[in-house]
């Protein structure tokens, strides 16, 4: 009678569980067209025991740009914000920055100009903003900006400006056994205290890049502090270097937006058995913005023009998302 | 009457769960002591949910050594023999090693006065042996040396020169939520090739030392090349650094076994809440060896001299381990 019951009990167990699986549509808020069934089918032929592209769930890697493919990247890589909200927090202690440029066009809130110097004012800027103190304060110190600042153009917080379709596909693939990592040319610093609670992928799993650090006791204390020397840079044919240095192994589904993502998929798609690469194209100048070979910010050019006899998939922001942003929570 | 059944049940599921708990004790190779006790209280009291100390999942980070922690670090590094045998299978390729040292001396089965000539000689010996190839076949060579190389004195596989003892920590701090990592001074790509069969920790979870490596395309086909130049030594202040890097958040828990190891165990057991910095200290010339203050390899002087006033663990190899390696499977 017992064992009637029990028989019983894990039937109904079986039958609820298939049940629901079967009924909750997996990235509702993707378009049911070939880009989503490439991806479901990508994820389901990978994970089903007997399936001949079955991938053993320590081989399921796979790696995320950020800006432009998990968060937006306009008028300018958030970071960049960030660094022109923090010089003019730190303007009272450089008097001299009323004069030096690229602080000078800041401070008058002249952001192009503070960025038409390139990479050597970019640098100057991180520097000045980034190094001189320790990891934790810089982890303070981003933490309260990003609970705080909002973007310029929307007026909604940072981490409101994340894809909520790329957030139900990092779900669903860690449902499925994937684990997902965070492939960066923006600061693995700057990322690090917001990206677990927004993305729920946690610190370890973030690679980007970095300036050089050092261990320090003082009084007993040891502390680590960020010193104003390059260490990494997580762009273009870094990201496979990063990859590397982080993960160790080769990942089987890479996804960015830009061209310095194309190294990237080169390297995950070059690998034996199943692999995808994918594009974000930036289509939606309505909902989002619209923008790909002549941006000055994530150009993607070489991608667009290659994807095709690189079997990428491109995934068309206005075609293929239903929803873009998350629901307004201000 | 099925509910009667299914409370009936629930009740049988969870004294069956608490017997087996209570029945198989945790650690089996450590004796029954004060320093087993320790190291149990530590993850209880940090596990249970309502006590003072319970650290949050993610918080559950845990980093070993690997060279006299984890594996036997005598007669020298196993990575030096690594090296001495690749040096002997590349010679016929290299005909001015004859003369050349440290490589003459290693052909002369002379290793002490290979490495008489101190880092410059072993540096020089590492790149000769881990760069100009790709990471993929460095891996392989590796692969291949740990299936089949055998240890000079006890003649037995490296990946049996293990700790049973600590292969039981590994396991007892994943069963409770910790994640395990190994930061050591050997190379990060001379383990990543055997750790996860052989310790349960994925290549993601190694930090190491490493050389550069360079993103190459060579008809369509892309590499990464690893060059030689040091990247990063991830030794003694390097192993705070090389954490912050690879997890970004500061471990809980930490075990070592030398000076090299001292400022990872000072900046973990720095951190606010429970803490606790392990030395294994070896003393059984018996069954592993005896070592510590004079000793050419693992040296520990400072650790054994500081560990009483920073509250950390020592672990007597003789005194606490019942077992030392794996069971002779030859």
């Amino acid at each position: 009678m017992k064992t009637a019951y029990l028989i019983l009990l894990s039937f109904l167990v079986q039958t609820v569980c298939s049940f629901s699986s079967a009924v909750a549509e997996p990235l509702p808020s993707w378009n049911s067209n070939k880009t989503k069934r490439t991806l479901v089918e990508f994820v389901e032929s990978t994970t089903t025991p007997g399936s001949k592209k079955f991938l053993e769930p320590s081989d399921r890697i796979a790696v995320f740009d950020n800006d432009g493919t998990l968060w937006a990247e306009q008028p300018v890589y958030f970071q960049a914000l960030f660094i022109f909200d923090r010089i003019k927090q730190l303007a009272p202690k450089h008097p001299e920055w009323k004069t030096e440029e690229p602080f000078a066009s800041v401070l008058r809130d002249d952001y192009k100009s503070a960025l038409a110097g390139g990479k050597e004012s970019l640098l100057k800027m991180t520097m000045a903003t980034h190094a001189g103190l320790t990891t934790e304060d810089f982890h303070g110190i981003v933490k309260q900006w990003i609970d705080s600042a909002k973007h310029p153009k929307t007026s909604r917080p940072y981490t409101e400006m994340i894809y909520k379709p790329m957030l139900e596909l990092l779900e669903y693939l860690r449902d499925n056994g994937f684990k997902t990592f965070i492939v960066s040319g923006g600061g693995i610093e700057f990322m690090r205290p917001w990206v677990e609670k927004v993305y729920g992928i946690p610190p370890e799993q973030v690679i980007g890049s970095s300036i050089e650090t050092k261990y320090e006791v003082k009084n007993g204390t040891p502390s680590l502090v960020r010193l104003a020397e390059l260490n990494f840079i997580d762009d273009k044919a870094g990201k496979p270097v990063g990859i590397n240095q982080h993960i160790g192994r080769r990942p089987v589904l890479a996804f960015g937006n830009s061209d310095g993502d194309f190294e990237m998929l080169e390297w995950t798609t070059a690998g034996k058995g199943p692999r995808l690469g994918v594009l974000i194209h930036h289509t939606d100048s309505k909902r989002e913005w619209a923008y790909d070979r002549k941006s000055h910010i994530g150009k993607l050019e070489r991608g667009l023009d290659e994807a095709k006899t690189r079997n990428w998939l491109i995934v068309d922001m206005k075609r293929d998302w239903e929803e873009v942003f998350l629901p307004d929570n201000g």
